[in-house]
């Protein structure tokens, strides 16, 4: 706890890079969000793909939990910023903090706005721990057609396939979008998504952001130390 | 919109009160978690006991709409302070500003933080709004016993009688308790439930003014001006 107004917030990136600058990209987009939140990023090694894979979240998973149980110990609440929610339930019931990941926080996110959910991918399927939180109000599912890189979406064709995705899942009866991927926080299209669409478009970052942030309270301790998302309770 | 820091929430209270100050609780709680936001707070007239009953729903519903519909054009999100979210969906229609409910804020911030969800109600029965999101999700309901008024929740007994549903909540299996109403926030106890329970408690007024937030971004025009929650979407 950093004083009577702010809470720290640990923001735990599953994609290696070398600019310190990207690695803090969603920590500031929380701060902005949240002005009272200040964040610690950190990224995994060897992960220069992130996790595109089932296989890569593997071989991902021991590096997210001895990075997270070390940041685990400097923070009020610890997110983990990746839809798949990697280690999320083993770091919290290690931790006697809160940990959150953006594939819960954006599915719980989307029930409170809307009640037939559309998820927004960039490469195929809708990660399960959004599948399973959606059950069967996951009304449709779209992905954004060319998107190997975020760097793709904002490109004219790029902006195009997502305009058509969005249309795809209105159309389908969505009232409320969830992007699947936190790869369109990154890219910074959600914004201008948001302008063009008719329905709420949820940030998983963002959303990752007031579900940590709505667990610590400023200005006390933290209260709410506690495990959660056991396998087993 | 107040300035590039901050951000006005309107807070529509369904409990007749004559204090500003009580009127004003759950906004004040909701500032002291995001500081960034300014709450303006109202209840609506001739509802002294609040809304008990479907019955009473029903006839509280046009002086939500009316109340709603004039503090939507000063704020930058309406919250209805109540776990039934009643008029939320027709407001959310008819106003150009996010709104929304403490019940569905509270079920979508509890699947972001557990898989089985414990609700924790004052009355019989959980509300529809609440049971929907959840679906199968809802492992267990208990009402605390003997809470004809949230004053008793703050007595030995009262105290003794939230200790044991939590109790039972956790014994069902479940790994997060959702209030379902709002009074276990204006009693005050939630924090102190918190400090006990080996599971997070969300605390529905908080988790309310999180989903506001986080649909509003500080400093820029809102961009979430969209309908949600459509009954034919």
């Amino acid at each position: 706890m950093t004083g009577a107004e702010t809470i720290e917030l640990g923001v735990l990136r599953v994609l290696t890079l070398d600019d310190q600058a990207d690695v803090a990209l969603h920590g500031r987009i929380i701060e902005q969000h949240f002005p009272h939140a200040s964040t610690r990023s950190r990224c995994i090694p060897n992960h220069p793909d992130g996790i595109p894979s089932a296989e890569a979240e593997v071989d991902a998973l021991p590096y997210v939990l001895e990075l997270g149980t070390d940041m685990g110990a400097q923070v009020d609440a610890l997110a983990i910023s990746c839809a798949l929610d990697p280690g999320v339930s083993t770091l919290d019931q290690r931790l006697d903090i809160p940990v959150v990941g953006a594939g819960a926080s954006v599915a719980g996110s989307a029930l409170a706005r809307g009640r037939n959910v559309g998820t927004l991918g960039l490469e195929g399927g809708t990660p399960s721990v959004i599948r399973n939180i959606l059950g069967d109000q996951l009304q449709a599912t779209e992905t954004v057609e060319g998107a190997e890189t975020t760097n793709y979406l904002t490109t004219r064709e790029g902006r195009a396939a997502i305009d058509e995705a969005i249309t795809r899942l209105v159309e389908a009866g969505c009232d409320v979008v969830a992007p699947s991927c936190t790869g369109l926080t990154t890219s910074g299209v959600l914004a201008d998504i948001q302008r063009r669409a008719g329905v709420p478009i949820i940030d998983p970052v963002v959303a990752m952001g007031a579900i940590a942030a709505a667990a610590v309270r400023p200005g006390e301790e933290t209260t709410d130390r506690t495990s959660t998302r056991h396998e087993h309770p």
